[in-house]
This record gives structure tokens, sequence and C-alpha cells, in this order.
């Protein structure tokens, strides 16, 4: 199962994964899920915001418990964050099949549409669309860096852009939502453990600082005549890793676009993302706030004009204490494993849906932390007994 | 005549020209010029190069004149740099004939394939394969940002990419070669004169510095944790600016590459491209070693690996002092205006060529010295004047 997955999407020069929101490399991940449902009997169904559902029982019976992330990835992603929780959704119910388990509520695996957000820059655009986080006129208006609209990208890729929007009905009939995760840091690792459970995701967003100056020519413009946005734009890099340094939280300038981008031109724009993360709202605001103002200062001391917009937010994430305390007890007591709750600074389709359902996360260990990377990995060891823990949840929650 | 060029390669959204080598806005500049030059009764060629000339007269019979410049651009380039010598040099000759001017020498009017090295990273690929001052086996290897090379963009477009290299027999038939050209400073507009003689070209070069890093999540990865080459590029951005300001030099970040370039990603590469030149070797070399070993410095700071790669170098160009002088008397004597002659930080085929002939330039004037910039301007009466001063040069030369 994870043979077949492994191919696609994967760039022969970096090793890393370019599976973007409604491209062949999605579609072909998609083809993947289908044959999936399909070869394992469930009810195979794309919702209208382009969510894939497999369903086994009747979604219409309510209660469903639901598990399953997303297949798409970052550019140069890894080959587990999303991918992982899919296989392992399928491998645990292959699992609970052989355990002759019987169901009492419908189950059904999931893979959420543009989760990482890496091709129109706004994450988990599927979930967030079904419930009801992000307006059909939101969506409408998201581009990608060819100017293809997400409309547009639908379209292509045979998925009706008119149809997108709430899907209350839908998440009334889920009771539960379990997504297993690869660990994005190295907290499992830490403490030795294979699996833990999420207590919390800290609250982040995306901002994008426009610098805009005045394109000439390198080689024959006095310094003093220049008004290069590239300067302000590296004030601005070294202010963020400051503020954040001060503040315990995380940020990051990950993403760049230069106008004209010429080795001979000063540019006319430098466009710079800034990713910043945080335990709690206040210190995320306090560190956003001073690289926005240290930003404002550079760019004044250098003729530059800075515009500053946040691209999307998620405020924290608290996961329903009961279904977490839940899932924690049916893991520790049925593999006798020590199950850490630990919170993370990665944003997750469970993380949007947690407004409207009870939802939970498990996680599995990453004995580098690394992650948003070709070298991304989890060990065997580790993936069997995420599947293990999932299965024991599934059976605790669906089977009762 | 100008306006037929207009819109070749112009960007509706940016306002400037994106001609880039062997593209198909450079096809259509190619065949405006070859258009020209049948409807004045020259004999059009492109040579083993890429380049196209435009013959009045025997070319065998040597001791040619030849003027011209190139019509590629910069990305979002201006409309002057590089075609306002092209659109001179036909205006020039129409102004002889007008002049009934005989000419005891044969004239040429030429366009310089890939002038701006936009495309392939390395400026004035035609003069240099011309000159002999680009290796056969260096120009096959030139790769664009797609991963094309020059010899698969040239068979593209029809030319024969077997065929390039050094062309001696060509350069020894030619006994001047004059390129007009917008000032690319504001040099002539600070002493009020409409047209200038070029004394020299600064020396200049690009280096690439890839600063190689570990990708990661930027939510997930603890600061302490990461080794983020954003940090050392803009450290090494500011060192830059420092180095120049120091020692009166210019040096300039304007083109960068990241990958993966995610918004939610810690890059594994920043690569960024230095341009830098000042008024005498010795300087340059001080400027840009002190940008290395500080961004060296940076590097290792940060767990940062770097590479220093020079891409390319042009060292200084003082133009033959005797045709220089003689341009001068001519542009002066014929029209009363005053001529100042001044160097230039910017690179031309004028430049690379003056190792092999003699060569020499002409400045219009450029009243707010933007250059490589939609922004880029020169007035219709400066225009005239240096189609004037040149149809002038050209009669001082080829009808003597």
């Amino acid at each position: 199962m994870w043979r077949q997955l492994e191919a696609i999407g994967r760039h022969p020069g970096s090793g890393g994964y370019r599976r973007f929101a409604w491209t062949g490399a999605d579609a072909d991940c998609r083809a993947w899920f289908r044959a999936q449902a399909q070869a394992r009997g469930l009810v195979h169904e794309v919702d209208r915001n382009g969510n894939q559902w497999a369903w086994l029982g009747d979604p219409s019976a309510g209660d469903a418990v639901v598990t399953g992330s997303h297949l798409d990835s970052v550019p140069d992603g890894g080959a587990f964050d999303g991918p992982l929780g899919v296989v392992s959704s399928f491998a645990a119910l292959d699992e609970l099949r052989g355990r002759n388990a019987r169901f009492t509520k419908p189950l059904a695996i999931v893979n959420f549409g543009d989760e990482e957000g890496a091709r129109f820059g706004l994450a988990c655009v599927g979930s967030r669309l079904t419930a009801g986080k992000l307006t059909v006129e939101q969506a409408h208006r998201l581009t990608d860096a060819d100017g293809i609209t997400l409309p547009q990208a639908m379209e292509a890729a045979g998925q009706d852009p008119d149809a997108i929007g709430p899907d209350p009905d839908r998440l009334a009939r889920i009771g539960a939502f379990v997504e297993l995760h690869v660990e994005q840091g190295r907290a499992l690792d830490l403490t030795g453990d294979q699996v833990g459970v999420a207590s919390a995701i800290w609250p982040h967003g995306r901002w994008r600082f426009d610098f805009r100056g005045e394109a000439n020519h390198a080689g024959t413009t006095r310094l003093v005549d220049r008004r290069d946005p590239m300067l302000s734009y590296a004030q601005t890099v070294l202010a963020a890793r400051r503020e954040a340094e001060l503040a315990g939280a995380v940020a990051t300038f990950g993403k760049i676009s230069v106008e004209p981008n010429g080795v001979n031109a000063i540019p006319s724009l430098v466009r710079g993302w800034l990713d910043s993360r945080a335990a709690d709202q206040t210190t995320l605001d306090t560190v956003v706030h001073g690289i926005e103002k240290a930003a404002r200062e550079y760019a004044d001391a250098h003729g530059i004009h800075l515009d500053v917009v946040r691209e999307s937010f998620t405020p924290v994430v608290e996961f329903e204490h009961a279904l977490r305390d839940e899932i924690t007890r049916i893991v520790g007591s049925d593999s006798n494993l020590k199950v850490p709750v630990l919170g993370t600074g990665a944003g997750h389709d469970a993380g949007i849906l947690s407004g409207s359902i009870p939802t939970a996360m498990l996680f599995v260990r990453n004995p580098t932390g690394v992650s948003h990377s070709p070298a991304e990995y989890a060990a065997e060891d580790d993936c069997a007994a995420g599947v293990t823990a999932l299965a024991d949840v599934l059976e605790g929650l669906a089977c009762k």
C-alpha cells in the first residue's frame, strides 16, 4: 500500500514530494485513495469541497467515527506528513477486520484536500470550507503563483468549484474525528515513547510583507540614489529571529518572491512571508507586532513602502478533553504504552474541525524531529505501533 | 519604427519588457530587425553566434564601420536599454541618406544576441563568443531556470548551436564599432548635456552565494535546532551594502532562489546573486573579499554550508583613446555640443569587443538615471540629438 503511494509526486532531483492541490500528482494520490477504498469494499465519495471519504456502514446512521489525514505535501515535503495518517487508517481497518471487530457505528476514512496550502497559500482549505471557516468568496479569490485561481484549478481537475461551501449536515453525522500524524518535533524521541496524544495546537498565522522600492540598474545607480527593498527585507528577517528568541516562540521567513529578480537589477518588490507561532495568543501578538514595528522602521529609513497582510490565522486549539482522555486511556491500557500528551506548533485539519465536532490526534515518534523535508522519517516499528494504537482507538470508539 | 518594436515582449502587468534570449519575444525582435534591414536595401545575415547584421556595401572590403546594440532585455526592463542603439542606428542611416552621404567604407548595423544575460545568467553571450571570450564548452553548459540549456534554446529557435565559436575573420573586417546607449546614471543630467562619450567601463562581476542549511517545519522546529540559511543570507545582504559604502563601490543582491520556498518550511537552500562593480580592480577585490569573509563567518555561526562561485567577470575596459578622441571632436565640432567623457558601471557588447577591435560608445541623457526598470526614460529631443550625433560620427568615420 505504502509502495504504490511512494512514487507519486516525488521530485527526482530533491527526493522530496511536490503533491500540490489539484495538480496531476494530487489526482494520482486521489486515485490511489479511491482504489484502496474499493479494494476494501468501502463506499467512496468526494464531498462538495473535494475531500475524499471511504465509508464502512451507513453514513446517515449518525455518530460516525472518522479517521484519516491528507495526501498533499509542502514543496519538497517528506513521505510521512499526511500520508502516514491515511495509510495507517486503512491498515488499522485491516487490523480490526483481522480481529473480527463488530462495528456498532459507521466508520469513515478521509483524505482532506489541500491541507498544506502549498499552492494557494492558505492551509486546510478542504476542512476550512467544510467547517464554514472559509467563505466561498474567499476561496474563489485564492490564486496560485501562476495566476490560476482555485476555481480554475478545481474545474481543470474535474471538481465543481461552484459547489463548494459549508457542510454542516456532514459534520452533524460525525461523532468523533481522530487524526494520526507523524510528530513534527522531538518530544516523543526525548521521552522515549512511540505514540503520543495531542493536547493543543499553538495559535499560528501567516503574514505577507511587501517591501516596494524602485527597480534600477545595479551597476550604475549610486548607493544614495537607491530604494532597494532587499535591505529592509534582510533587516526584517533578522528582527523576526530576535523577537521569536525573546518570546520563546518561533518566527520564520521561508518563502520569498522578488521582482524583477535579475542579477543586475535592484528589485522593485521583495515579498516575504512570515510564519509565526507561540504557545499562547498574547505571546504571538507580541512577536508579530515587534517584527512589524521593526520592519516599518527599516522601510521608512530606506524610502521603501511596506504593506503587511495577514493571510491566515488559526487561534489556539484545545482538543476536547473527554475524547482526549478516553483515547489516552484506550492506547495506554491496551498496549501498556506510556502515552505522553503534548502540544504542537503545527496546524492540522483536526484543529480546524475541533470547533465543530469532537476531534483528537495521535502522534507517531519522529526520531530526528525533521519535517517538511525529504529527510522526514519515522521507524517502521513506530509506524506499526501507531497503526495498532489507532486500531485500538477505532475499536474503542466504534465497536462499543 | 519605434512603435512596431514597442509592443514586443512587454508584460501587460508590469509594463516592463521581458525579451529574453531565444524566446518568442526575442524572435519577434529579430524579425523586426530583419524587416528594417530589408526595407533599407541592406543585406541581412545572422552570424554563427546568432548576432544579426545589416550590411551596406561589401563586408569583405574590410575596415567596416559598425554600429548597433542589442534588443533583448532584463526581466521587466525599460524600452531604451539596447533598442535605442539599434533604432538610432537605422535612423542615423536614414539621416545620412537624406544628406546624400557617400560611403567610402562598408557600414553595418548589428543586433548582438543575449546581451543582458537574463535567461542564462551570463551577459553579452553573443559578443563574448564572437570575440573568443567564452568557449564553446562554457556556452554549451549555460542553463536557464527551467533547466533548458543554451544549445537546446538555440536549436528550438532555429539557430545551430554547434556552429557557435570565435569569429576572428568577421572582427578583422571591422575598423570601428560605435555603440549608442541610453545613459544608465545621471551624469549627463547633472551636467546638462544631451550626449556624452564613454571613457571606460568599470570592472564588474557576478558571484553566486549558495547558503545550504536544513529544511524543516517552521512551526515545530525549535530555534536552537534550526539551520536556517535565510539568516546568513540576510546578514550577507547587509554586509554587502556596508562594504560597498566603505569603498565607494556598488554591491547588490537583486536575484534570489529559495528551496523549497514554502511559507511553513525552513529553507534548505538560499541562493543569492551578488553583482558588484568599482572604478578599479583593487577596490572591487576588496569589496567582494570583504562580503565573502563576512558571509563565511555568518554561515559558520548558523551551521550553514556556503559555496561562493564567480559566475562572470569583466575587467576594466578603457575605450581606445584615438577613436574616443576623434568621436568627441566630431560630435563637438558639428553640433556645438559640449561633449562630456564619462565612465560607467554598466557592461556592454562594446566593452567585450574593445579587446579585439577599436570600439567607442555614445550615451544619451537619462533624466532620472533609472534603468533596468519600466520607468527607464529618455526625452524625444535627446534621442534625436543622439541620432544626429551618431549620424555625424558614422559620416566622419565611413565617408572620409
